[in-house]
């Protein structure tokens, strides 16, 4: 949450000119992306349609010769019925532009706001455009590994070191034993196409119980459809995240798979994958909170969130067996 | 630059529900303002017309008990057709609001963006806005002590002590000498009524040379005219802050004086005063930037400004007998 460079309206008003949308009216720093700086823009509007955008700066974390993919997918997605922002190309017809020697894009507004307590009734219209969104992928024709799969996890986590995770907390489980665990045992012939992975309410704008925008695809990759469930079984079937409140809430996820299954019905082989699939994703989520945590100063004003909270959703989903735990 | 603060879309639901401003579409926190949080609000729209509005929570600094002073000058200005967002009142009233403890206020929202170069037309703009708003604070009604007069900066820079003060540069003139010779010195029987006191750059919204909003009044207080004046002269007349690169820009400070005096001609008493207020501004920027500097933890993303620049600014005012040096 925040934006890492200042951009003047001197700046902007040179950006903006380069496409088809007016003239600048209003730039606020928006705090939104942990990676990126972002700003939402009004114009006096031009052919394109629409007076707000979003200018996305590219700070840290994406490598740059990477964006044609996310910001094609935008579009694809976008050209595809899916609420998901299409991004809005310069006179020369580019995607992305540089200032400094920085890309950045921009990206059309979307009405909506993030939900802190999603509903079941939330949790299922996710699950229908997450469906959505997986079948418009399909045709997207690129792909993209996932820097953070199973794999990739128990490498990060053996990097970190016995130490750092002891520190957390005495009665953590043996980390690395458990990702070494779900590797082996790791389903990677499920049916696959474009994830988000990383679906969490944050990156959900709603208006009562309607998806208006997927935003945030900066981790979308190849992978397991139903992986990109199982995350969102984590992002948002759960109730608060605090050490000893742990709460699976069924009702939200039965409707979260209903909704999905409404769209894409899962193969019994993703139906049975569901539970591993689920700590795969609560052991990346734990890792990255892990990294974040051991990272930021103390007395930073954004405290990082608890990993622990992530070591909980673990235990839970250790002791589901069938898709049927989750309410499926 | 931040929001401390979560507010999740079911909080600002609740909220927004209080006025009538139609239900809530978007919300993102901005990165504006160092002491509160603040939202950028769009709604369906209501009676009150306008469908965007901030939203600020009152986080630090200010005395709550201090909230009727600020909104009502707000109202008071905007009333007098001043640039100024006027607050929105709730359905019983009232112009802020509580959320668990902390204060909240709706502020219309107004179209503009913040230069980083200001144009002498520019600064001729300002100098406008200025005076026509210190006309219209006359029949405000209410006061305000200054906080950071000469007096209470002089208090705080001997609080800092010595030894914070000569860590930051060798070659710093002694401030505390310097600060006690203006208190001496000050003419405190200058014509007075209600200053902003903080009109830098980022506190007016500007579309090309049309001043759209002042903004961030919560430093207004009952001081010296001239000396509103003269904090202007160091926030928008001098060329680029660094330390060897010390460059009044006469030409901005003579279009900022004439734009002022279009509107209210000085008294000659204000005009003789300028060059001791202007370093009396200088003091109190360094002393604020020196807060700012040393209370910032290392490894912090934001970088606080250089206080050296406001050194450097009162080498020049200590320069400057008349206001003529400054243009005028």
């Amino acid at each position: 949450m925040a934006v890492y460079t200042h951009l003047g309206a001197e700046d902007l008003a040179e950006l903006i000119a380069h496409y088809d949308v007016g003239e600048l009216v209003s730039a606020k720093g928006i705090a939104e992306g942990v990676s990126n700086s972002n700003w939402l823009i009004e114009t006096t509007g031009g052919a394109d349609g629409g007076n707000r955008f979003i200018l996305t700066m590219y700070e840290r974390r994406i490598d740059i010769s990477e964006l044609p993919f996310f910001l094609g997918l935008l579009d694809h997605l976008a050209a595809n019925n899916c609420p998901v922002p299409r991004t809005i190309h310069d006179r020369s017809g580019s995607a992305s532009r540089e200032i400094d020697g920085k890309a950045v894009a921009l990206i059309e507004y979307l009405p909506g706001v993030s939900v802190d307590h999603p509903t079941a009734s939330q949790a299922r219209a996710v699950g229908i455009a997450l469906a959505e969104m997986h079948r418009a992928s399909k045709s997207y024709g690129k792909t993209r590994a996932n820097g953070l799969d199973i794999s990739m996890s128990l490498h990060t986590l053996q990097s970190c070191g016995e130490d750092a995770l002891s520190a957390i907390d005495d009665d953590l489980p043996d980390m690395i034993a458990v990702a070494q665990d779900l590797r082996d045992a790791w389903p990677w012939d499920l049916p696959r196409s474009i994830c988000h992975t990383d679906l969490f309410p944050d990156n959900v704008l709603m208006l009562g119980s309607r998806v208006t925008g997927m935003i945030d695809f900066y981790f979308a990759c190849t992978d397991a459809l139903a992986y990109d469930l199982a995350v969102c079984l984590n992002a948002w079937a759960f109730e608060d995240g605090g050490r000893d409140a742990l709460d699976f809430n069924f009702s939200k996820g039965a409707a979260l798979i209903a909704g999905y299954e409404s769209v894409r019905p899962l193969d019994p082989v993703e139906r049975e994958a569901l539970p591993i699939l689920c700590r795969g994703a609560a052991v990346r989520f734990f890792l990255t909170r892990l990294i974040d945590w051991s990272s930021t100063p103390e007395g930073a004003l954004v405290k990082p969130k608890n990993p622990l909270e992530y070591a909980n959703r673990l235990a839970f989903h250790r002791k589901v067996a069938t898709a049927e735990g989750y309410g499926a």
